[in-house]
């Protein structure tokens, strides 16, 4: 680069003190306000922990090493960042800051690291799940929206483990995608397909995410879910999971996706419904309805809370596509 | 786990007012004050990251993605996040908390990441670059207290680039090291070598760290210095470099670097000095005297700047092997 391009003030004998508006300043040549703000924001965050903790050189070292560690392990099938993002209740968080939910409609859960793009679509009734030590069962959803009516043609998205607690990519040998499917919601927006009961299981803790849990005094176990993905043009893209009434982990999930609303439980297929969709009656059976909000609603009410949460910061902000960028007319 | 032995109060239907206190309260199960504390605090920041940006699932996922690249462009000999913390002024930071400097002793820079394990001892006057392009130069320097008095048997790690810029572990055909050497101070706390002037260089920026400059419309130059680390028990451990006056980069380092008492000039060797140490009249001298802290002394000052950190904060704490914990006393 040629040194007399450069714009920044002169910076030298930068200390504690003024470290953190040096970097700001020279984080803020781009024309991206947005990037701009967020490096602002993490800058500031980043500095203030290590001058509150008084971060000692061997701390800052052992944590870099643990960050590259995170990244190692990384593949196309297992992301550790997003699981250390789990257990730190930051994915939880960015959820419920990114599809903010009126109350009738279906509240959100975390994606976790163990969607893959590559299940198949199967038709009503056919099964997402091959496992033979699984306990079978059948799950019956509708999709509606606010207002209770269906919203037909979503594609859902719909994964769990095996009946020993792990997800098909976990497995190294595997030859294709099971325990996991995509569906579409018909006229009367209703789904429903063969699977197995899902069992509480630990989130992979065989790598770095496993030692900081460890070091933490904290276990790694999930209670029993399925998860659930809905897309539509024109609707909030609502990623969900259901939980099952009772499971020993309810209240203490190591990623902190756990909703009231999202607990059910299984109950015996009546004679009525066995012979609707031909199982054998008194066979475990789970009945939803899930709800989705509109594009347009949840956009004005993540724009409101915002707004509102920036007022309470106390900055003077715009909103630039819909997100937070500090106003400086 | 034994369910039974879970020792949190319940958790559930966490949202973004609650998931912060949740998160805390479940990472202080460890029977380590200190790491209670770094995890508070690196919850709360990151926390009130997401929330004051409004962090969109998009940029969560992309800033993820990119702490992966991060760890894997990592090796032994190349430390992409010791590089990212360089960028983001943090490690400049964390070097100045660790080892405060009293007025009279030589100020710290950063260590960056190219240091290496695998340098060879050499002895005095020996030459530590071999690189033909380089232009000569004799190195002079000693190391004393604050009081004057020089420190003999000082370890001394010195490193520096080529003539193009880069260091030796940057070549893939490398056949052992060049551009740095360990020393000791002789009994007058002296050490001097012959090497090559110091050049300015980019950081490497072909990986994540780069992209994410370029993004921020930064350049990666660093201005031409040498650096200097110094190894003794008892004396605070010295991470520094010397600088070369008038370097076009010299007010804007990459990495915030620069310090006014670290800027040095070469001098032509007088005759004294050419027939002292066996070089040609007139070639390049740089003359240096370093000036070393008791580990008494520095730690005396870190306890009072942590301290008076805490209570500016308004943290009740107490120092635990001189980092700060909560006090809950």
């Amino acid at each position: 680069m040629d040194p007399s391009q450069i714009k920044i003030p002169p910076m030298k004998d930068l200390n504690i003190d003024n470290i953190t508006e040096n970097t700001i300043t020279i984080n803020s040549q781009s024309s991206d306000l947005r990037v701009t703000y967020l490096m602002e924001r993490l800058v500031t965050h980043l500095h203030d922990f290590a001058r509150e903790t008084r971060l000692s050189t061997n701390e800052w070292m052992a944590a870099l090493n643990f960050l590259v560690r995170v990244g190692q392990i990384s593949t196309d099938v297992r992301h550790e960042f997003i699981l250390l993002s789990d257990v730190l209740g930051l994915s939880l968080l960015v959820d419920a800051i990114d599809h903010p939910k009126p109350a009738s409609s279906t509240d959100g859960s975390v994606l976790g690291p163990f969607h893959s793009h590559e299940a198949e679509h199967i038709t009503q009734g056919a099964s997402m799940a091959s496992d033979p030590g699984g306990e079978p069962c059948i799950v019956i959803c509708t999709v509606k929206d606010v207002s209770g009516n269906p919203i037909p043609d979503v594609k859902i998205d719909i994964w769990e483990t095996d009946s020993t607690g792990h997800y098909d990519v976990q497995y190294n040998d595997r030859d294709g995608p099971d325990g996991r499917c995509v569906m579409t919601s018909d006229k009367e927006g209703a789904f429903w397909f063969k699977a197995i009961v899902p069992v509480p299981y630990p989130i992979p803790h065989d790598g770095p995410v496993g030692q900081l849990l460890k070091l933490l005094s904290r276990h790694p176990w999930r209670p029993a879910h399925m998860h659930f993905m809905f897309e539509k043009p024109g609707w909030d893209h609502l990623i969900t999971a259901l939980f099952l009434k009772g499971d020993p982990y309810e209240t203490s999930d190591a990623v902190f996706g756990v909703k009231q609303s999202l607990i059910t439980s299984f109950v015996p297929a009546t004679m009525e419904v066995a012979e609707k969709y031909g199982v054998k009656e008194g066979s475990k059976v789970l009945v939803h309805e899930f709800v989705l909000v509109s594009e347009k609603e949840t956009e004005e009410l993540r724009d409101q809370n915002a707004l509102a949460a920036m007022k309470k910061l106390g900055r003077k902000v715009k909103l630039l596509d819909h997100l937070p960028v500090p106003d400086v007319d």
